[in-house]
């Protein structure tokens, strides 16, 4: 039997929903009714790629009564108010991470979908990927002992893609904590299974012409007896896709020999406009926006992924690889293959599908999610104040 | 004109000489002239090997005339008295990691040598592995700006290798944080270039049948503004040598599907004596003991190492690997290869031979080595009481 599609509305046609794009045209279980953004550009685009609604603004989308969902990916600050009025209009709430830039926003987001019986998820974030839900159901088997120790790096060159200048700016979201970090600390709480009661961390902000963390380092421990270590640098130089056989974040084959693209592109840019102009002209609807092709996702990519994890039992260390999941046993290890992607991502849809048209509970919803900004916010207090923060 | 060499005498032939053997063999700048230690059949292989005096214990090795400097290979718990005993008589010492076990033993070592005005040299340590020596150098140079962040990762077998009782217990100086942590804190103090300042750390300590510390995260803060984040994981599951190009600790090409022998090889024996059995067995003058044949070492081997290290610039990555540096700078990066070692470990004949004989203060001396044990007690006492510990 076909399943019925779920017809979804995206706030914000930028890099976010580029990337998940290739998900949409892919993913059966969706299909795209209505956009809003303030770029032009991007509205057209969009009403001709789609046949479709576009509004100007989030109220606009949400009053549109074909959509039965909202892609929230706007920017970071947009969140939590675009969350509340698609609440209010009864729709379904699927959110960037992320999810919002305090607390209070996120209980806010919580409340309102809680009030009008909408479901709501964060995501996309890379714990949706394969390799970590399925390297989490291995732990939970229970067959490799308690989880100890987790290890997650990731040194990639966020720090100088083209970036609004909010996106440079801690006070207003922006820099690796709020961004990245809010991957990696999800990825590794999933992975702990238990609540993350203690952190303590430091952040590296080393580079005066993008004045916000590019790096940080932290400890963090759990209910349950584990502690992890966290390591992110967003400065561009090393690579730790190098230790993910050259699979890129989106489960791309990296050319390791194009070394410095991001920086010498920046380099080429006169001020903080011309960049959030770069970036814009390069997501949809821009002038410079190249569409992944329909058929460059699937077969040939592997999973997307966030960075080198370890994470070790009391019996084995587990390594979750973009096309398997590496178990390192007492007398042996073992490769075990993923199967690849048929469509990138289709891990959101399935959260998604199932909540709003299944009726069954997220994993990543409000709660989750608040937790994990909680952690990412801890980050910056900790080192702030040089002690650990309890959670 | 020939370098007169240095007349060194050892005090323990075990695992430690055994390692130190190739370098003693193979660099003319030394040569051996007798030996101590409790075990008969290593002193008898001893007296074969090098027609030299041999003694049953430090005090009758330190009153030997011949005798200019003793290598203090002896477990952890005797290196503070065979210093003073070594110092007494006049002797430089080259005592090995940990220094010792509390920071007034360091102390008695460090007044003991000023005071019979020998050489102190801690060593062998991995901080004199070229690789991380090389970087140091460039890092000094100043063409990559200040370090900002280090990352060092270890994972390898340390718990599952043959051990004397003492060696698991903590209370007696055994476990991952005295003897591996000695490495590879003292490698991040070195890269760093500043004194450290603070400590925040946690412990894994999950084998009951092994009751120390197998494992650790820390991080740690320089008086320079830099941070570092160390993992050391001794459970012998992951082997993080797959990011070294499969090169062993020992610079040794490794077999990646040898995997799991020294947990293998424990679960033969039947109790603690009959591991320490194994253990001396398996050494100098022991009955399975096996000498690296001269010849073995040399050009097919690369530098020693411990583990992966990033160490991040204002301007460039380094990365320090057993037969390279990499540079992942602004523009572009750069392997710079490394003359491959023509004798293990001729760095630490480099420091000997240069205080000894030449008169020039070392780095690595009793001062630098404390502070390298104050680091690694502060691992223990971060994690016992939950708070970060001023240096
Ligand atoms: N999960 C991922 O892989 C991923 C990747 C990139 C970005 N993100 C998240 O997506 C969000 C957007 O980031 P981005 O990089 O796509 O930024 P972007 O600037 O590329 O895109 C933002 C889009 O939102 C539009 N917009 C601005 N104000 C709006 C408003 N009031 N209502 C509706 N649309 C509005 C902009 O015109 C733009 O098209 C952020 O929260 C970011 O963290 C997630
Ligand atoms: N730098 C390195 O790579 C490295 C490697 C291994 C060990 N070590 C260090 O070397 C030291 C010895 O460790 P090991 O693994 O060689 O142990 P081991 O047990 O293999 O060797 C110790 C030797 O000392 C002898 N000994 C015991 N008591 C003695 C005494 N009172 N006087 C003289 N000799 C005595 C023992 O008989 C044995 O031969 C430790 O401090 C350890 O941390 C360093």
């Amino acid at each position: 039997m076909e399943q019925r599609r779920l017809r979804v509305g995206i706030a914000g046609l930028g890099r976010a929903f580029s990337l998940m794009l290739p998900t949409f045209l892919g993913d059966h279980r969706v299909e795209l009714v209505a956009a809003c953004d303030p770029r032009e550009a991007a509205r057209q685009q969009f009403a001709i790629d789609f046949c479709a609604s576009t509004y100007a603004d989030i109220q606009g989308l949400a009053s549109d009564e074909r959509v039965e969902a909202i892609y929230i990916a706007s920017p970071h600050q947009f969140h939590a108010e675009h969350a509340e009025i698609a609440a209010a209009h009864g729709k379904h709430v699927l959110v960037e991470k992320p999810m919002a830039l305090t607390l209070e926003e996120c209980e806010r987001m919580i409340n309102a979908c809680k009030a009008a019986g909408v479901s709501l998820i964060v995501g996309h974030c890379h714990s949706f990927d394969t390799p970590y839900l399925s390297t989490k159901n291995l732990i939970q088997s229970g067959q490799f002992g308690a989880v100890k120790m987790i290890q997650a790096i990731n040194f990639t060159d966020y720090l100088y893609r083209p970036r609004r200048p909010e996106e440079l700016s801690t006070a207003e979201g922006g820099g690796a904590v709020f961004s990245q970090a809010a991957h990696q600390v999800d990825i590794v709480r999933m992975l702990a299974g238990a609540p993350a009661i203690r952190l303590r961390a430091e952040v590296g902000r080393w580079d005066s012409a993008r004045p916000t963390e590019g790096a940080y380092s932290a400890l963090l421990w759990f209910a349950n007896g584990a502690f992890a270590s966290l390591s992110y640098n967003g400065y561009g130089h090393f690579d730790s896709d190098e230790w993910t056989d050259w699979t890129g974040e989106m489960g791309d084959q990296k050319d390791p020999s194009s070394y410095g693209g991001a920086r010498r592109r920046l380099n080429t840019l006169k001020s903080a406009a011309d960049e959030a102009h770069l970036k814009a002209s390069g997501t949809y609807g821009g002038d410079t926006y190249k569409p992944l092709p329909r058929n460059s996702v699937g077969a040939a990519h592997k999973h997307q992924h966030f960075g080198p994890v370890v994470v070790s039992c009391e019996n084995a260390d587990l390594r979750p690889l973009p096309d398997a999941i590496y178990v390192y046993g007492n007398e042996a290890k073992e490769r075990r293959p993923l199967a690849l992607p048929a469509v990138p991502r289709a891990e959101v849809i399935d959260e998604l599908y199932a909540a709003a048209v299944l009726g069954q509970a997220p994993l990543h919803d409000g709660r989750w999610a608040k937790d994990t900004l909680k952690i990412c916010l801890a980050i910056l207090e900790s080192s702030e104040k040089r002690s650990d923060i309890a959670l």
